[in-house]
């Protein structure tokens, strides 16, 4: 029999999965990648470096600085631990302009992306909406500024779709108009597995790129096309049902050698058969073959996805105006966003 | 070896899904159910009447009329195809009503069960918005009221967690104050087959039971506690990631027999291992052990939701206006809605 | 020459503000009314008991306690105020549950009156939205209720012109199967001063009554309906055109006295023409001959009704929250509005 | 006696305001205005040119052609009449484009200047979310448009409190890397009489100026800036309370001069007194000395601005489409917006 399958690439915008998945393929930790974990009061914060050309490419993510902070309760909508999240983030964030060599002065424009009217790719629009803007404080009466601020600016740019214009270029267009010396690129992302869907936010210093999140943004917002540096922020809102199917066959292959023992997976190859054998990409590949052709591939969401949204855009922006503005702190933060 | 599996009950809200997979189970076509299957310009339309109490303990389905209306365009949002669908409703539920023997000046109360606030559970909210209501003006000015118009009244009860009310309370109370001959109720699903997901819309004599639908409805409205007829019509637009899967696996059973020849299913038997042998309920089982300690059984909807929920609300609205009053026609019906 | 007016009623619904008409047309403090008036920090509580059928028809209002709170500072978006009103609504909320002889374990049905989709009418349904239900956990599981809170439901029942039933039908149907013992109506008001709309609250135990409010809501909700307390709390968010101008006058009128001394007044006369001899009911029937045949008189609110009825509901919401539940504290009360 | 009024100017940004202020002043018909005036089932066109700068300054509006579209029907939330002024406009639109001398073939940039979360300010990103994009298809397949369509792009380029950055800024910046041949910008604006609020719609080539319209938009859009000519397309949705008052006073001033016949305006004197000798500018200034100081000269809106917005935006946004490709046509234009 011949089950000649398509080795498909199982993407995914984060790095933790993308490394994940390249160890269980080569077997054994990837060299060129450092790695720190820390873990406190339900937020993993996993900080991973990709130092070298060649683990870029194993793992399939561009060489910089990858920080990801997993929070498993915040889909239970806990207003105490959203606020030790924010916290937690800012602290992160900050930690990592200083490491990236971002000045104190700096310039920042942040920059919305995705689309309003669709829930699970509103995230960027909404931080945006959230964070605290002086821009506009700094050019009409720059001695008036209080200390203490920063000067920042923030755009939705919208998606192709609505505006026939990529976000990369509207971008591109206020970037030269107003001198920013970051970008803060704001995303909603796809998620290989359902678990880090509204539960993840990674912060990585590449930019974004053609082909990431959920939106249209071919073009992308990277430091070669703008000049400047730019930080990408996002949270995973959505995947596609082949990964959630995909990742449900990893949990039963661990599941069943737990279960039995590791010496009998004769017996988990018993139970499923050649799916047993496949490789991730290659088992991908198969459930591609069987959805698509029906249509059912689709990107889902969970059905909490509105609540969900408001409040993981709310904990970015408070954390945001946290890291970005001495003046901010944590007694007044509540009061910039709306 | 040892797989000890629950066999769990493949719960859906479809009784077009409940009769297949009863079906599978016993091999061959049951007894006591009239079938009968239109299929016209994408539209397919099933008329399934459970008629014994056997069959309908096999099925799992309440004895009673159910139509099946299954349009898997609806997810490209053509708007031309939405106004058939709209119309096709309409013949259909209007020849129900005379099926089940509703008067022609029946007085209507329609109640759109669900959450405003989480788009999927919205369906009923907004089917209330966008009906027809006129009871008032029979109230208040009986005969001025034109010819061709029926008493039509509306009602969202809202969801315990918001009104601390039972639905089914809140509609009982309203029913003895102002006597509707009869109760259409407006529901959000989930369905087993994340294809059937906002394609599919169901229109049954049953009403609504306990543990129905996606919302906390656990007295139902039923004949038995509101003393009229009840009739259900629900849109699935939600289903769990655990069906999601098990729907993957019976895809693929029916894509390799396909594929390799039925005579030689030892070949998908070798591919699947173990797996070809459950039956459904213990496949279904299986995935929930695996997922469910994760928290990983989320509920999902497709990603477009937004937009979807607000054309099926419209699709449903305008078809209801069309059966319920004569002087509504497909000419003037765009105007009745919001 | 012959100006025949007709003498119209300026209809408001606040008790402050009738009672101010009256006292003008009277020249002279009213007997029959108790008031008390307390100012603290921008906060201003008018205490009102209108004792005697005499002067309950002299001020059109009926017999019953009143009381106001009026923070003009309120349409700055302060949220440290918002906060401080909160708490001053919640002390003169439960304070007043006792001047009227409620109990303390009195099992209430908060009502949100008005239209979800009207914002300037969407106060009653936000606030429903965001006040703590508890009457679920007494019914399914009363032992295991904290101690700390009372039996709480809340309903809205939406307007006519959408459900084709009165609120009051919607309301008296659910009072008949749950029991509550008390009932508190939440609805947007028509101011007859611009300056009061979005910076008054009204709370008094006279019900909703036929005519007042925005909407349609003829049957009206009082004990004489009901058979149980119903305690109003109303916040003007519209005024009527008609009565912005009227008040204009009012203010020129007292701007001319002041500037020019009350001893000038014939120089007032002189600027303002007969129009300064006009009752304010003649003059309201001026400006309204003047405006309605050309379809001026519009219903206005300012145009910042989004943020504020947000911020209005949330303060009224807390309120409640505070004053029904000894649990909840200005410390934890956040976290029970959304 | 001393009544020592400033003289206020009675701003307003409809031409067709301007104008009639002006010849109220001047007691005769202004020379250098060319205006055309056309009105059919309900639907009232002025085409007014502004010819010579002394007349510009008389009137205090740029020189240039306006067109006005005065529908006071629109209120009343008609679909059909809806429809009719939206023909109305595409073909008002189309003439306008061709009389100002823009090629059939130029590049449409449409900016919809305004806030989301201000319902009244929310009509241009409403009608940016509403017209057809093309440019996308340009710029990916050229040789695949079908003839009839013309490159249009669209943006709502956010206002400066939220984002910190001028909408000109915004919108130059893209015209440098998208570089259209037009723009035509959508704002709402503020009216002097609440009767042309919701029902009137401005064309103007004079761009957008600063300090036009109700939000932030201090440097404009125009073709000195821009190097591009500047439609811009308003709607007032808004207007003064103090101009309520004022136009009230107007109106009252007619009403008596009609009722009593002109040759008696003694008598309207003697009813509104010295109020009746006042130019406009004075009684604005009067009405605006009483109002101001107690923070009650608000921004107002009519309180069905949620509906009347959805309902204009489609308007203006089917017009646009109509008016800029062929390809589109009465039959089709309702499958293009939303």
């Amino acid at each position: 029999m011949n089950l000649d399958l398509r080795e498909y690439s199982v993407r995914t915008d984060l790095a933790v999965e993308s490394k994940e998945i390249a160890e269980n393929v080569h077997g054994k930790p990837l060299s060129g990648l450092n790695e720190q974990i820390e873990e406190q009061d339900g937020i993993k914060i996993t900080r991973l470096d990709v130092t070298t050309p060649a683990v870029s490419e194993q793992i399939g993510k561009i060489m910089g600085h990858y920080i990801t902070i997993e929070v498993p309760g915040l889909r239970t909508q806990d207003s105490d631990l959203q606020e030790r999240v924010s916290a937690a983030f800012s602290k992160e964030f900050g930690l990592f302009l200083q490491k990236i060599g971002i000045q104190s002065a700096a310039k920042v424009l942040i920059v919305g992306l995705g689309n309003w009217n669709v829930t699970p790719d509103a995230l960027g629009p909404l931080v945006v909406e959230n964070v605290l803007v002086t821009r506009h404080y700094f050019e009409l009466a720059p001695d008036q500024v209080s200390p203490g601020y920063r000067e920042v600016s923030a755009i939705a740019p919208g998606v192709l779709g609505i505006t026939g214009i990529e976000s990369s270029e509207v971008v591109q267009g206020i970037v030269e108009r107003t001198k920013p010396d970051l970008i803060i690129a704001i995303d909603a992302l796809a998620s290989r597995s359902l678990e880090r869907v509204n539960t993840t936010i990674q912060i990585a210093d590449i930019g974004i790129h053609p082909g990431s999140g959920i939106g249209n943004k071919r073009r992308g917002l990277t430091k070669e096309i703008l000049g400047i540096p730019c930080i990408a922020i996002g949270v995973p809102t959505v995947c596609y049902a082949s990964t959630i199917v995909n990742n449900v066959f990893d949990l039963m292959k661990s599941h069943f050698n737990e279960e039995i023992g590791s010496e009998e997976n004769v017996q988990t190859k018993q139970i499923m058969g050649l799916l047993n054998d496949l490789s991730e990409g290659e088992r991908l590949g198969l459930v591609k073959e069987v959805l698509e052709p029906l249509g059912h591939d689709l990107i889902v969401t969970p059905k909490e996805i509105d609540e969900f949204i408001e409040d993981i855009a709310n904990v970015i922006a408070s954390g945001l105006n946290l890291a970005l503005h001495d003046a901010v702190d944590p007694d007044n933060v509540a009061s910039y966003t709306h």
